[in-house]
């Protein structure tokens, strides 16, 4: 992780060189070690980095170049292997110190997990956030196989620690029977499969207050992110997901931080989803920090 | 872990350990010896086996859980390497067996030959059966190179066999001009191309029939199935083929069997395919047996 | 390359044997050197004709087969690896030929770089030739690094050549913002993301002219097409590239050459780039050869 | 194919049925949270079993066949995800039970802290254990980044709990400095990059002795074992490993215990280390489970 | 298949145009129905020809040149699908043919069954034929799972056919302990491990006389070859293998035919076992036919 | 390419920050648009610094560590894509610049013509400069296909720049006749297939000389680097081409240069090359730069 120190690892394309000047803070959690399935988004960060060189600068979706949003790369915050409870303290140490800096978080995972404590830190810096939350499944468990800190939980945790009211969920299309069930019987937002329509619905009464967006790249179909842990047919296409970006960008809402998580580059033939990561996180930047 | 209780090792998700009791049992048919192009699909009903256990065992989509069915995973039937007409015998044996015994029978495949001495036991065993065929191919020729027993006869055998208007093809994209001549002039359906609108129209009018589906994974687009035999673009999506398998289920037709046949698991990156399949098997358990 | 003499190689499937009386000619150009990100489509070519081998004759869509369209295969270019100026007057020599002797140009790429002699021929030989061109992105650079021979140029260049009025780009989803506003203020049809919808807009306003088509396979998404050079999400479905093909075949506009292009094997899992390539080959000859 | 007989699904190849009267227990031990660099070796120990299927029974090299041997396969040790302190208690407890039952552990990783816990029990039910260690790296490290439970740690773990000079460590390529200065201080043996040669001159001082094996696949060269978390090239053949394993088992040492450990099957193309690592637990049963 | 007639596939590397005046005739026999493991060997004789293309056309090793060989590459025998009777006795009269014109067959596989018409149709044509087998196999079964045409049986069918004392097998590391011992007690050579050390002692003792040697692919290291059905580590390294080839050629026998087998493509990372297959076919070329 | 100014890419492990106080300075040359086969080196630079962050930093061959030699990473040198001329005065460049520093220059390919125009500055800066070169190729052709820019001839070049007599190649195994007579006739060293035991030999009577060691991978065998463009049976092993390094750094030669080409990322499965690349370059680093 740096700061300001020399620095010699890949930085995401148009990173600016200065922290202190940045509005936003991009960063990398390369943590995988409560997935219960297939590993490997540790190495998401990097990887979405090294392929953002081929990005185009400019957005034809947004009509706007990278060069106008001032943003800086920290790298990855440094976890211990293994460790769940540590590492989760790392990153809302982390998270907190961006934000008294007034910077916007933008964090790449790594396993959903680690959104946990930066949801919590943003929530705890702004009163009445708003979660918008794309995934194909819930996460919505108080516990998977005896274990709280999870893959599986992070959404449970945000949604008591917030109120489950403030959380909206898009795309979802696996869980358990108790996990919808605890949605329904706590007036938690859940659509089903679909994306841009119920967001669309959404996004006007969310209005004027803070939003952290948190999305789980396995809300695509595998067809358009086989580089995942959990790959469960029945997806959204990248262009309902982009549609979907730009319509909270178009939206009224204040967008105060967001990630992407759950990139697994060994899973990723021809390098399709790390480049489909780096261009949502292009996408983002540009509609998202203003 | 295990010492000397059951053991449950290498089934399907779910499957229950008593035959008897079960109302459906699942089976798997390794054969792949007279397909004309990629070999491979033997490997296809273990590895949907090894992937189910990463299933959910809930269906958002039809709100019902795998414990709510009562089915028996059988393994896979030992099969001839390369006598291919030893094969079809053992397996309708088989299903001859599972037939007597009242069960339903839930096939993987394998290439989709085998299909055809399942759908002729079945149709010995329920007058009026009619086969809804969902495929990239037609699968009407008399014979491929000389060899009556090819991948590309069962559908013409069992058409013959039951009459070409009891046989409903959906999703067709490929095949020789006289094969589509020959379900034309023989009255059977062919929708090419689409599969979920003329399913909608086709299934008032077999309301209360036995049937029996068969599904070769490649009507799905290769992006969504890129593990199977024969790749042709063009496909329809994963979404569509789940809403396809649940307009049968909420139909009233009465499934008395069905199959999912041509998964290659060599040719699967990221597993997709693989777990494709064994999600279609869990909405098919969920839907078709009741 | 062939004309007549022997040939041992690989041809496309139901290539004629005699060059005279063919009245369309496939050849390779099996160029990547100029790519700025991943090679490898010097080998598209061979690929596509092995794998045409397992392409059914007969269309479903367009209800005619191969062996109605007389084309003859040449094998591929021998070009000079490494030398792009050498590499382009060679492949315009041998379109000059085959114009002389009356033949369609069937083009198999390689980089996009290829198409630009051979639309520049093309053009020196039709009046009032207009190009449809369906990518990802624009080529419209100037240069790319200070290289004016680059993949991200040929449009730019035929554009120059025959006046930005007659060319029209569709699927465009990528390109810095002065290739979008060069053609804005030259008058040159972009339409972005979309390909089928505005193409059946412009195809009547073209009818009777002489036209070249030119396909990037990368105008697909890469969940349709992940063996290709650059991976850019948010691109059109398989499906919707075959309505397009089609729409011009049904249109009345006089196809007098056509290429596809950027088919890059090493990153085709599962050989689907490939065979979706030879399929739309197919699709080509058969619409656009009458 | 089943119906209600015992069903062996996913066992190691001609695993008996009966806990009781085996000699040897295989067990499973798929955690990979504390590695440094790639994940994966979870899945191992199932891939192990899958592919086991395909083995001879009968060894040429030993002249011996798998029914010559009883061992029961007790399926992998359910470990909770993330949190390595208590999957190694869990591992413990499970080899207290083997050890009280008088069976001989076979151990299959997971990465190489798995094998901390069991040499720990097995040294406090063996007085005067030896420890033979065959791996690429030293594994002397105290801690890694911090974290004292980590892969890199467990030779340093065992080593000082039974004595340095109780550990044999052979085909090492990989350490810092601290490292190699440790074992050299403190008497324990390390044989840089060779193993047949200076464990045949170690053999004949261990005879009589109890000794646990343990086996990390990546000291074998990658060319023989590409499935696995970190390769380090310069390492040893399949045939020198097979021919030590062979020098130990026709030595007079008393193999108590053994372990293959940090087979990683995502990584391992064409499933060579999979079968390479089944058939060296084949040689292993065979030769040292008299 | 081809012998005069146009063709319009790939050939072998510096074949010759004209069969009558061919010393050696290549063909393929793309069956693989038979495998009781992984399929894919039918692709392999096409593959191994596509990169002969890259291949040198001088030896080193042999200091000569393939322009100084006089050979035609006949293309695939076609092979009815899933149908093993009948394909061998297609191969069998393919054979004949060769034998009557006079010329040496070259044959690629395939699976090894494959072997068996070949090595009979020979052996009736020069007596005292003698067999020199590479394998990791004895492939002296009599039956598989109750087939006799098996890819476990060819070396046994020889054997029998022409007397077990007149079959060389080396490089052994497989097979059941009926085989073993069938050889031992029949007088039937077999090298365990081994290749060239033993080969060296036993070609003086068949000088002079007409030897036809197979070879299957997984005599190599699956370092070596992982492109193959069957993996099974302990084998030689291409370096023996080619020495191997180099001291028949060297040696006093007359090479009267000869095979290389199992080569599988689709578990070729990287090309390496196809490109290993074509160098090996041109040092048997350069070695075998003079 | 950076020499102080802030540099936002990936260096190799270790590298220092500062340029004026380096000893040696590593640099990528990512051409590959020569090539007559698979091309993709062009990756190869940035993927071995990658990985080198997974590298021990000591050796325990050399007992040397990195902290103890005083490089630093310039990056990759900005090539323009399909112009090998230009390419090759952009290196030539460079690298005169280095040598004024006094500066040792550490190449990283690319295809090996990248060595061509560094070899040729070495020279002119060294009087009685020797070329150490291993590979599997001769690259003595004048010429490739017309072109004498092309991978084939960088060998070639420098011998008639500085005298055949002072070249010395070892491990090669291909190429034509012309190239083996053409070194005979004037008194190059070329040794067949073997690389440690003739540089043995050779190393002494090179004593107090300067050296350039350039080292094409694929003197590897591919079971020990699939990652290269050429694929070649027989070549040696990782071992001893460490050994081989090693004897160059315990001689009495003076390395004033090195280079490693030919890695190419896209092949090498399970980034097996990439790391040998890695290691092979920190062990020459600790054995050439004193």
């Amino acid at each position: 992780m740096r700061f300001d120190e020399a620095y010699s690892g890949n930085v995401f394309i148009k990173s600016k060189q200065n922290y202190e000047k940045a509005q936003a803070v991009i960063y990398g959690m390369p943590m995988d070690w409560t997935v219960s399935y297939r590993p490997g988004s540790r190495f998401g960060p990097q990887r979405i980095r090294e392929v953002s060189i081929g990005l185009e600068e400019y957005s034809p979706y947004l009509d706007r170049e990278l060069d106008e949003v001032n943003y800086f790369d920290a790298g990855d915050i440094p976890l211990p292997f293994g460790n769940a409870a540590k590492s989760l303290d790392l990153i809302a140490g982390f998270i907190r110190q961006l934000l008294q800096d007034g910077k916007i978080p933008v964090g790449m995972g790594g396993e959903h997990l680690v959104s946990w404590p930066v949801m919590k830190t943003v929530a705890d810096n702004y009163k009445d956030l708003a979660i918008i939350h794309m995934d194909a499944h819930t996460d919505l468990r108080v516990e998977y196989e005896g274990e709280t800190l999870s893959h599986s939980t992070p959404i449970r945790k945000i949604a008591e620690y917030i109120g489950p009211k403030n959380v909206y969920s898009f795309g979802i299309r696996s869980g358990d029977k108790k996990e919808f069930d605890w949605a329904k019987e706590n007036g938690m937002h859940i659509s089903k499969f679909e994306v841009l329509e119920p967001l669309k619905e959404v996004l006007p009464t969310l209005e004027g207050r803070p939003v952290y967006v948190t999305i789980d790249i396995d809300v695509l179909d595998p067809a358009h992110a086989p580089g995942t842990g959990t790959v469960d047919c029945g997806g959204i296409t990248s262009r309902e997901l982009l549609a979907s970006i730009h319509a909270i960008a178009n939206s009224g809402v204040n967008v105060v931080g967001f990630d992407l998580v759950e990139v697994a580059p060994i899973y990723d033939q021809s390098e399709q989803t790390v480049n489909t990561a780096s261009k949502l996180i292009r996408e983002m930047l540009l509609g998202f920090v203003k």
